[in-house]
């Protein structure tokens, strides 16, 4: 991409789903807008997919550039720019590697890949003399990664919250709004496509800890291990959480958190679901959208919002890194400034168990007295501190009824032993459910 | 700043002002942060100020570095880039075009300076080889700018919506969350520094508009002059608009709006007070934050949030332009993208008569039969379809009666007309309230 690159731009695509179908349609539809604005004429020279057939028949580009076949990929002539919007990790990590030992730089959309072998692709790519450019992998079409990158670099940022994945925003928006059960609002969502027919990588919280490894190494200039990050998904919740946290003014948003801990450089980096202030801008955030808010030392609290996934969102992300990448912009970033985790020493993860933090703890109890006290007093043994105990009736023919007891700031792994021991209690129906209780600034 | 940088990057600062001394601070706090994330050294060479006694006094830079005379200040030798934070056109305007004569690239905060000035300084900066960074002259700490000419650049804009002006929204919020009246609430934000003694930029919606030709500007792809976009303050409002607002479900937002009309190229640009529904992520937006939504036909609904204003909120914009400046990504993006308005034409913009929208009304009436049967007639006479008409009961020794009407999709033009015909009626007692009603997606 160096030296007067030429007129026209060629590109290679690998992959032509949902978000290669949007690339496709936003090269196409907008040629002359893009055209305008960086002096080049882009060309789709090559796309490659594992169904040739069926890329073929979708008409989204000339039957004659589809193959299947990598060496007839890589063979083609006048590709400056390869795109990779396949997913996975094999056989796209090797793609992508053969992609940058040609030379090329790649721009990409694939989370688990960078969460995973990253800082091997950066430094790569650094080797060739190329750049990776990656908004897509998080956020969708949020710009939030060229914030964290360009925007913010004059911050020492302490603070990470994002929701991160839109499946699990939106089963939790229908238990809030339309209360349904957690069941209810997984098949809804999975009616209208917003998730898989086997959703677990996305209600495990696996999806939001991948794209949150991701974020935090800019974030904090490290490296980040993505098997180090604690990770709970929303499959335990139920609408008591939710009605419990409405009286209380909470919403419950499954948080992907990366903090700098006071008074040293540790990064404590999770994924669970939280309580959340209602007036906070996050807890607003309602249905498939994805938002990231930053705390920065001089900015103070910035947000991020939009669309986290689907295919025109998601293409505008790959899109926006393709202009940036033709007009030189995204080679001169990546290289010459140091925010790719090739550069940077794998981050000192603190152990979740020695932060601090409120929590709020919902346990099924059989219905007879004493129950309160003996939980109150295995907290109390522990040093954990009450703010809150909340028992309502128990509805008609429950053998169990919920006990919801509200903590003020508590180590996680005093609060966590106490659980334990909470849970051996003969009266304590099941393992108990613990949530954090994040408050953000305004 | 091309053909490889010196180690040490020499600064030349105008203003040590809230921002100047924010910028400042940073650039000596994280001296170490931005050396090894860009591999240069910054260094403040030259501070130009008005009163030197005063900026020597300050201790935020050495007293030796300061001065009052600008001769002096350009004659500084080492001085690879000029900061411009002091604001105003004159003399602030020469010193811009004096530096970029200089062959220096120009970071400036300066809303008022490029909304009136921008193409002739943006195409001075191309002639010389140089470019003008300017992420902070609009929302504050928000990476806004960055948003507009990088992260969204696949997309064809079709909406700005933005809270733009600190002052006015924590106005705003202290009529609507403490029932204050506009004059206490003024009073509070002056108290707090929040507004000036003469607040009239503020609260007029002057400082809004600038930043909004500013936005649009780039949103579009067109110039956009100040003085043909329409602009109305929060002067008029009262509590009881709050009041109906709350009741129908809706928040009073001052917003700037920049909208590419249905169907043709024309922008319509303005700033006035809105009704926002509740619901909306904007109408959350509190205090003295700001915050922009952006409609692409790509990504959809994005949102930016954060500090608007504030010392080192603007210094972080200031500064990360710097950072961008020093490693060539800015200059590589001003040269090479066609985002600044020097290199594109003045927008056709559209008659705010000519839009249509749902519109509040409120009226101050005698408190007399047949009134809402002669406004409605009137209403009705102009094409004017109702939605909904509220009197609530007068409070004890009022003479008037707010009566409030909103209507349905309505031109602009057809409504003031009729508003002019109902003003001129015995029972209205003054010159009614018309707020416009955004609908803005999720």
């Amino acid at each position: 991409m160096k030296n007067s690159p030429p007129q026209e731009i060629g590109i290679g695509l690998i992959g032509l789903g949902t978000v290669g179908g949007g690339v496709a349609q936003l090269i196409k539809e907008e040629a002359a807008r893009y055209e305008r604005s960086t002096g080049k004429r882009l060309a789709i020279r090559r796309v490659l997919v594992r169904d040739a057939a069926k890329a073929k028949a979708s008409g989204l580009v000339a039957a004659d550039i589809v193959t299947a076949d990598p060496d007839a990929f890589f063979a083609t002539p006048g590709v400056d720019v390869v795109i990779e919007v396949a997913g996975g990790i094999k056989p796209t990590g090797d793609l992508v590697r053969r992609a940058l030992n040609d030379g090329k730089p790649v721009i990409t959309a694939n989370k688990s890949l960078l969460a995973t072998h990253g800082p091997e692709l950066f430094a790569l790519a650094r080797a060739k003399g190329v750049h990776i450019s990656f908004e897509a992998s998080c956020g969708g079409g949020i710009p939030c990664i060229l914030a964290l990158t360009l925007g913010l670099q004059a911050n020492n940022i302490s603070g990470l919250y994002g929701i991160l994945n839109g499946t699990t925003n939106y089963i939790l928006s229908q238990m809030a709004n339309a209360g349904q059960s957690y069941a209810e609002a997984l098949k809804g969502a999975q009616a209208l496509g917003f998730a898989e027919a086997d959703p677990t990588m996305d209600v495990s919280g696996e999806d939001a800890k991948q794209k949150l490894c991701i974020l935090a190494s800019l974030a904090f200039g490290a490296r980040i291990a993505p098997d180090k990050v604690p990770c709970e998904g929303i499959e335990r919740l139920e609408k008591v959480d939710f009605n419990y946290g409405a009286e209380m003014g909470y919403a419950i948003k499954l948080l992907a958190t990366a903090e700098r801990w006071p008074g040293h450089q540790w990064v404590c980096v999770q994924v669970r679901p939280c309580f959340v202030r209602k007036s906070a801008l996050i807890a607003q955030v309602q249905g498939g959208f994805n938002a990231l808010s930053v705390i920065g030392h001089a900015t103070g609290h910035t947000m991020y919002y939009g669309a986290g996934a689907g295919s025109l969102p998601t293409a505008s992300a790959v899109v926006s890194d393709l202009l940036s990448t033709v007009s030189g912009v995204a080679g001169t970033a990546f290289a010459n400034l140091r925010f790719a985790p090739d550069l940077n020493e794998e981050a000192p993860v603190v152990n979740t168990a020695d932060t601090e933090s409120p929590f709020y703890l919902r346990l099924k109890a059989n219905d007879r007295p004493g129950v309160i006290a003996q939980v109150t007093r295995i907290l109390g043994e522990h040093g954990v501190s009450i703010s809150g105990v909340l028992q309502h009736t128990v509805a008609k023919g429950e053998a169990h009824v919920p006990l919801v007891i509200t903590t003020h700031q508590v180590r996680q792994g005093t609060l966590e032993k106490a659980v334990a021991e909470i849970e051996k209690l003969e009266a304590i129906a099941e393992k108990p459910v613990i949530l954090r209780i994040v408050e953000l600034p305004a």
